[in-house]
């Protein structure tokens, strides 16, 4: 397993050490924006089958690096994994987003939950991940990741997206005991599934708390955080002798970085709202930075893609621990020119602000 | 019009002077939880003709007043009334929200854009105004509201609700100048409307960007906070002998207080996502805060209801300068008698806080 990495910036920012241009990946760069993608899926059937099947799922990871000179690879999988795994009944309805059959609503069905085994029931995944692996040869790092517990609680409670979220902020207020069972049971099966990914040879980890802003200031702290906190403490620090690095994304939690810094993670992901200049500030040394470029930007022209790269650069100013990405995943309806346009413009005006 | 306020608690707090108790008003108090309300919806046919009917429009604006000791009245309207009065072609669709007909896609459409003249296409709102003003004999203050131009522009660009502005925000990036014209238009609009309002009898306004939180720092501080303050200097500060206190709220807009406190408002609404402690200690005493119970902890039991109103007068903390509100609309799936124990918990705990 042991593989000189022919590109380390990923890696490195996310310790803070220095690179000599800003790394960048996408959230979403295998997706729906390029065609190759979606002849891909439709070659699967369903975006599930396209999850579930190892070498697809290589496929359609390899893809955007071929379009694009991206300094990391992500594993292409789905955060509501885990709620499959745990037997809740999972579906992704054409046009609607996924649903969950079995949505959990009383208590006994809250005590039934339990952590799944990744060795059994995620296999596809971690065989997808050692894949993956082999197919980039060392070219870049390659990303694991998962949902947080409390996004994924989101889903396994309201049976899909919402607008409200309803059902759980219910249980959160009415029982907040049965909502932390149901997050102590998913935290353990999130530090299970992203231990079993770095041992598949993931040599960064992510974790997407989605949802989290939607929490107030008091319930983030309660009810998200920290199991954030548990996830870090509990994951594998070491593979391949280098240290694996963690991501906490908590979108719309740019209130909460001083908080979140002292989670035990290496870099916080950031939206868009925050200004990454004052986020730096506010986070100190503590940890890397990752965003923040607002992926509707990229539906603007070539001249106001580079010119916003170039403010946000210039935000976080000299030094290192900037890895750049969208503040979201990028949107089905984004022209992939505009994508290279932004790649190279991070490349290409970031050199300014790295000393090596 | 001049009558003695026989509660005029929230126009006190509102201007941080002393209060015996915190009052409260609910953001969308006359709406579909209340049967009563949907009884009169039923007679009306639909929203827009709810609206546009100034008996009826008065007789929803009182109801949740003969149910809940409430603090303040709130015009009964909606924040498209402009985009209407424009002549894009406004529909409520059954279960789908809001449509506009001829969304602004194109330079000719953005160049034809006017300012309606209030006292013409927006005439049902003003003497809804008035009727209500009359109705409320003194009881309670009466607010008058306006959607904020980014908002209003959301909805006239994207023609409808959204879940990405990618449209908007194409324009926002491609055409700036394109959107500066719109929100420059609208802004006049806003503040034609909201001046029209005061002269009916509104004795507090409150500006709804309900859409700025999906902004960027810089484009928020270029495309909506600049024209809420365009806003504020063209309002009429005084009627009746007395002042007419602003509110703006931008939904999502937690990491902007400090800036927002600077332009011109007397209060800021908060969503639930920032600790109103945190609040009041960056904007100092520039501005008094309205908000921020999440409108979902109204799915809690009374007991937690009763908990989380205490938890938010003590971030809040001594003294005055708080109008408590939930951070959004209340939900049509709400408790009414969940709201009772909202409004007596607000009531009875916040007495110890004030000193008169």
């Amino acid at each position: 397993m042991v593989s000189t990495l022919q590109n380390d910036r990923f890696l490195r920012a996310l310790m803070r050490q220095p690179v000599d241009y800003t790394p960048l990946w996408i959230m979403r760069q295998a997706g729906r924006y390029l065609p190759e993608y979606n002849a891909t899926r439709a070659k699967a059937g369903d975006f599930l089958s396209l999850c579930k099947n190892p070498d697809l799922a290589t496929e359609v990871t390899l893809q955007p690096l071929e379009r694009f000179p991206l300094d990391a690879a992500i594993l292409f999988s789905d955060i509501l994994t885990i709620p499959d795994a745990m037997g809740l009944g999972l579906r992704f309805a054409a046009g609607e987003g996924p649903k969950i059959d079995r949505p959990l609503r009383d208590e006994a069905a809250v005590r039934a939950l339990h952590a799944p085994d990744p060795s059994v029931s995620l296999r596809y995944v971690t065989d997808a991940v050692s894949q993956i692996r082999r197919a980039l040869q060392g070219r870049l790092p390659l990303i694991g990741f998962s949902g947080s517990p409390y996004t994924l609680a989101c889903y396994m409670i309201e049976g899909g997206g919402s607008d409200d979220y309803r059902h759980i902020k219910g249980m959160l207020y009415a029982r907040p005991d049965l909502l932390h069972h149901i997050l102590q049971v998913t935290t353990q099966a999130v530090i299970d599934y992203l231990n079993a990914q770095i041992a598949a040879g993931a040599q960064a980890v992510m974790v997407f708390d989605s949802w989290g802003g939607g929490l107030s200031h008091a319930a983030y702290h309660t009810f998200s955080l920290p199991y954030l906190q548990q996830i870090a403490a509990g994951l594998t620090r070491e593979a391949d002798g280098r240290v694996v690095p963690r991501i906490a994304f908590t979108k719309g939690g740019g209130l909460w970085l001083e908080s979140m810094a002292d989670a035990g993670y290496d870099a916080l992901g950031l939206d868009w709202n925050v200004d990454i200049g004052d986020a730096r500030r506010r986070v100190g040394d503590k940890v890397a930075l990752q965003g923040n470029f607002d992926p509707m930007a990229l539906f603007g022209t070539p001249a106001s893609i580079r010119e916003e790269v170039g403010r946000i650069l210039a935000s976080f100013g000299h030094g290192d621990g900037h890895v750049f990405n969208l503040g979201h995943g990028v949107s089905q309806f984004t022209n992939p020119e505009h994508v290279a346009v932004l790649v190279d413009s991070v490349h290409t005006l970031s050199r300014q602000y790295h000393a090596v």
